[in-house]
C-alpha cells in the first residue's frame, strides 16, 4: 500500500490508475480509523479497483470551541488499518498545502446545513463540502464513499456532487455499531466509563423508535417526545436535537416510512455524540392503520 | 461543429476527448459572441486540440434589477462564429438543467469579491463561481480561457481553481477594443449614438494613467484622482470605482509597477461598462526615481 503526502503526486497517481482503466473509490476521513471506516473501505473495495483513503484531520470543520487539537491522531495505525481493510493508497496531505496562505475559497450547501447538526456548529458543514470538494478534484474517483453515521453529512455531500455536476457516485456505507448498539465514533475515546454507559441512550432512544415504528406507530412527534423523555431520563445526557426527517432532503416528516431518518446529537459529559437510524419498510402486518388516537 | 445541449451528453464527449489523448480548452461565455470572445476562442485553439465554447446566460450571476431578461441571445449566430473562430463544440445547456429544483449549493471566493465590481453587484461572483465549476466539473478541460477584460473575474476564478484544486489551467486572453478604443463587450449593444461617444471616456481615461506611468510617474492615488476628473468631466458618466490593484490579488496598490492593473466601473446612460489595463515593465529610460513631487 502507499502513503501519498503531497497533492500533486496524488493528483497524478490517480490519473495513472485512471489511464489504467481503473474504476476508483475515495473514503475520506479524518483518520482515527475504527471499525466504522474500516467497513467503509471494504465496502469501496466492492465497489471499486482502486480504494483511496484520505486521512486529513480538516481544521476548518471544526468550531473555536471544539476538539480539533485534541482529535486523535496516528497515521501509521491508520495506514496499517487501511491496508488490512484493503486500501492501495493513504492520501494524507498536510494542513500547509491543503490550505495555503491566501486560500479563501468555500463551497456551501446553503439549506441542508441550517439544521440539525448545523444549527449548532456554524460553519462546520461549510468545513466539510470544501474540503470534500477538494478531494474530489484532487483524487476524482469514480465514487466515494461515506459512513450513514453521519446522516446530514452524506445528504450534504450528495448535494453538493449533483449541484456542482461532480461527476461522482456517493455512496453510504452503514453504521457500525459496539456489541452493545453505541455507533462506532473516534469520539468515543474521550468518554469516561461512566459517560460510555450514559451514551447508550443515543442507541437505545433510536432503537425505541424503530420499534414503535415497526409495531405500526407513523406519528412521528409521538415518538420524538419519548425519545426525548427517554433521554431526559439520563443525568449526564443532554439533548442538542432530536429529529425525524426525510434521509435525502432532510425535511421534517410529521409521518413514518420508508426513508425517514430518525437522527439525534447529545451531549455526554463534554463529549458530543451523533446517531441515527434510517427506518425501512415495514414487513406485511406490521402496518397498523390509525394505530395512534389522538383523542 | 457539435452543438451539445445536454449535461450528459457534454460530459461523456469530453470524457471521449480526454480517452482520446486529447488536450480540451474551455471558453465560457454567455453568448452573444462578439470579436472578444472569438480572440479567445482562437487563443484556445493554439492551446489544446479541442475547443470546448460554452453559451449559457446564468441568472444567478444577474442581480434582481439587472439586465438577464434583455441580455441579448442568439445560438445560431454564436454558433456559426464559434465554429468560424475554431471551435469544435458549442455546449449550451438549458437552465432547467443547469439548475434543476432544490439546487442550493454556492462556490464562492470570499475576499477577492468583496470590493470593485463585487461591492455593486452583491452576489454576481458568488453566481460566476458556482456556474464556472459546473462547467469545469462537466467538461474538465486541461485549460479554461478568460478575458482580462472582466480582470476581477479572472483573478477570482484562477483563486477558486487553486483553492479547490481544480487541476485546470486558467488562462487569461487580452482586451480586444473597437478601432476607437472601446472595449468589446455584448453590453456596448445597449449604447445609444450619444451615449456610444461618453463610453470612449473609460478607454481615455485608462490611457491617461497609462501613459503618465510610462513617463515615470509611480503614484496610483495622484493618477486615479486624474482620471475621476477626466470621467467626471462627461456628463453622462457616472462613476462607480476607479481603483489601482495588483492584478492577481486585487490588492490596492500605492505604488504603480508592472501587474498593476487600473480598473473601472462606469454607468453611461443606464449601462454599466467596465474597462482596465494592466501595466507592463517601463522601458528602460522611462523610469523617473520621485517622479512626484508631494511638496
Amino acid at each position: 500500500m502507499e502513503i501519498i503526502r503531497s497533492v500533486d503526486q496524488m493528483r497524478r497517481r490517480s490519473a495513472e490508475f485512471r489511464d489504467a482503466g481503473s474504476v476508483v473509490a475515495l473514503v475520506p476521513t479524518m483518520g482515527a480509523l475504527h471499525e466504522g471506516h474500516l467497513s467503509l473501505v471494504r465496502l469501496a473495495g466492492e465497489l471499486a479497483d482502486v480504494v483511496v483513503v484520505s486521512v486529513f484531520v480538516n481544521p476548518t470543520q471544526f468550531g473555536p470551541s471544539e476538539d480539533f487539537e485534541r482529535y486523535p491522531r496516528d497515521l501509521d495505525e491508520d495506514a496499517r488499518l487501511a491496508a488490512d481493510a484493503g486500501a492501495d493508497v493513504v492520501f494524507a496531505p498536510e494542513a500547509r498545502e491543503v490550505y495555503p496562505a491566501g486560500f479563501e475559497t468555500v463551497v456551501h450547501v446553503q439549506k441542508l446545513t441550517r439544521k440539525m447538526c448545523g444549527a449548532f456548529r456554524p460553519g462546520h458543514f461549510e468545513g466539510v463540502t470544501t474540503v470534500v470538494a477538494k478531494l474530489l478534484n484532487v483524487v476524482r474517483p469514480n465514487v466515494a464513499v461515506f459512513g450513514q453515521k453521519d446522516g446530514q453529512q452524506a445528504a450534504v455531500i450528495e448535494r453538493m456532487a449533483a449541484d456542482l455536476d461532480m461527476g461522482v457516485e456517493i455512496v453510504r456505507g452503514p453504521t457500525v455499531r459496539e456489541p452493545d448498539g453505541l455507533a462506532m465514533s473516534s469520539r468515543n475515546a474521550y468518554l469516561s466509563p461512566e459517560e460510555r454507559k450514559d451514551a447508550l441512550v443515543l442507541h437505545e432512544a433510536l432503537e425505541y423508535a424503530e420499534q414503535l415504528y415497526r409495531c405500526g406507530e407513523s406519528d412521528a412527534a409521538l415518538l420524538l417526545d419519548g425519545m426525548r423523555t427517554l433521554i431526559g431520563s439520563v443525568k449526564g445526557a443532554e439533548i442538542q436535537y432530536v429529529a425525524a426527517v426525510d434521509a435525502k432532503t432532510l425535511e421534517d416528516v410529521p409521518e413514518l416510512g420508508p426513508g425517514v431518518m430518525f437522527a439525534l446529537a447529545v451531549v455526554i459529559g463534554k463529549t458530543r455524540l451523533i446517531d441515527n437510524v434510517v427506518l425501512g419498510e415495514r414487513k406485511r402486518g406490521e402496518e397498523a392503520g390509525g394505530s395512534h388516537d389522538d383523542g
